[in-house]
């Protein structure tokens, strides 16, 4: 099994992103019956989508898990889908800001996950690590990502998906307002350890998932 | 102008649901050049999406807002996007908790709103009515009719979409838990006129939407 | 029965201030057997609790109620205790930020508001209006007031205390960051009035308060 | 150095209560200079500030930090002030639910933290650990056992104070509602450890505190 983990660098003025520090910590992990490739994206939209595919096509991987930070929340966040626009609250690393266009112009309106995601936030949270389906990833570049990453994948064998991670301690202590959640590197690290490791060990579901709800409300 | 507004009927334990309230009170509006319907939709995925689609074929609307409840939201809360998904974290009250269920089998996996949802936010906020873009619906009846509403009128030159509403301060005030935010229905009311006569006015652009953020970073 | 009301003027950059629209719509009041006097108290740690005392004074109020803006609270928010320290996280309106300063130097480190708190959340709630017991009044000169009120009233006769009150639906408008809470005026001069007519209409116990719960865990 | 630490046995329906888990993991602590002994304490109203004033009485500490659970907060949560009741919102571990009792009756309306809060929530966020300073304990046995320790202690030459510390990764897991922060207990003794060496390295001031803000608006 060929695992491709991707990472973002540092935006929004932050220095350090937990999605790169998390996916460079797990390039090394010896997995049973698996080999962990790890590249880092850049935070920009001209370029992180094009840098996805990219390394897919050369990597022919069998999983591709996508990571980014997600500062504000407080658990391993599995996201059940991507939205084709990119709307972006901030400027990119590039320094651009683009409002309401497509991903992929005459793309679908959105692609779900097809990671068994509900699979996952079950053996994530039996291990003792808070987790939860998120029903969205924003609408900047880490969706940008997931929907090109499902774009590229249709209708291929590979299970594929992203999951937002909370901010690093380090950075959680020198958040300006409220106190921010965060959770520590290498408890990041175990969790995405036990996510990978419970799509190997045979207990996910081949197709489909596990019948638990992950639903919200609103 | 034939306007058609849904709204829900109470569920998860209330005696009332905002978004029916506004719904019957806007009937009765006195709009130019055009003329409002409201219906009440059951909490119920296996009637709600029936009962709608059949309005819309009855009236043959040339707007169509459907609204609803969203407990925790503190603003008038325009939705961007309907997934095709069900998953239920509490029965409807037919008993019902769907999980991971399709609205429509073999229907596209997301489909956005026709409104020009940013249009509507900008005025709202303009006229003293809190109120953002939202990049999430849930998973509930709500993101059910939702889709349900914008599959039957895809390609039709209907503009429609769903408006969340927050809670009438009558159902906060006895809200378990910590404090919850609430509008009370005159407020509630007098949003959904504004945005209704900010569709009607001939400010909004014909096609597209205007071009302010309105995104999420994750 | 004279009662004192005191709101705020703006600050923060603000243009208006809920707690001074209520305090002068709440003046007007046609209450039986009580007559409402509301005064402005500027924003400024050097100013105001002089301006509160010399009110209280020429007034010889039997109840007092100061009335505060709380962003980011969704509720009539009814305070318990009062702290003597100036902790300003942002400058006042005469540019003064003090860091641990004492309200009154050599006076009791807290107040406990003398309002039968748990009344008036309780009959607020029951008329439909969100209420709750704070545990804080935060550092700031809300309860800089707070505090000198009770100083200036400690073991007197005086019923006395303090109320946040959340946004105008105008300012949450504009608010920025992610979606504030609000509460339109008129329904905070409804709520308010219910209040005062509750300590009025001979229901409230005379000494001590209800026995309804209204703590926090932490 | 002689410093006392407290924790609190598990409560409302969890197995783990991460200040008992934190507090013993010090106890063994390598301090140059000092002594730390931790005792557990039960949740209990009736019993929880007399064992901690037996175990002041018998160790006749130089500090003493009492540490408590709080579910919703992210961060090290440094307590600047006790009051005087009791109100608890669910029964304690022996089926108590005090409301609106004092601590100690007449005993005054509240006492300061004497330790510099400032100082550790500086230090604490100057090692990358997430800190601040929190206006309230709450009103439940944490408080309690808060108010009791600096009555027993005031006006004697010793720091004490209370600390709240965030869930445990493993509560949040499965922690029912939306997702809670949580920190893991190796970070938390971490922290702690931290958090007790600056009052030894001879950093602290030794009356008073640092002069930065830690101040809430409300």
């Amino acid at each position: 099994m060929r695992i491709l983990i991707t990472g973002f660098e540092p935006f929004g003025g932050q220095s350090i992103n937990p999605s790169w520090e998390v996916a460079r910590a797990l390039e090394g992990l010896p997995l049973p019956q698996a080999q962990v490739r790890s590249i880092q994206l850049p935070c920009v939209f001209a370029q992180a989508a094009a840098a996805l595919t990219r390394a897919v096509d050369e990597l022919q991987p069998d999983i591709v898990l996508a990571l980014g930070q997600a500062e504000g929340r407080s658990d391993i966040s599995v996201e059940r889908v991507a939205i084709n626009v990119m709307d972006a609250r901030i400027a990119d690393n590039a320094g651009a800001q683009p409002i309401d266009q497509p991903v992929v112009s005459g793309g679908p309106a959105a692609y779900f996950s097809t990671l068994p995601i509900k699979h996952l936030v079950s053996r994530l949270r039996a291990a003792g690590f808070p987790a939860s389906v998120s029903q969205t990833a924003g609408t900047f570049v880490c969706n940008q990502v997931f929907y090109a990453l499902q774009h590229a994948l249709a209708g291929r064998a590979v299970r594929s998906g992203f999951v937002h991670l909370p901010l690093l301690p380090e950075q959680a202590a020198h958040w300006p307002g409220p106190p921010m959640p965060s959770m520590p590197l290498g408890t990041q690290v175990a969790a995405l350890t036990c996510a990978l490791g419970s799509l190997l060990d045979g207990s996910a579901p081949r197709a489909g998932d596990v019948q638990v709800t992950g639903g919200a409300l609103n």
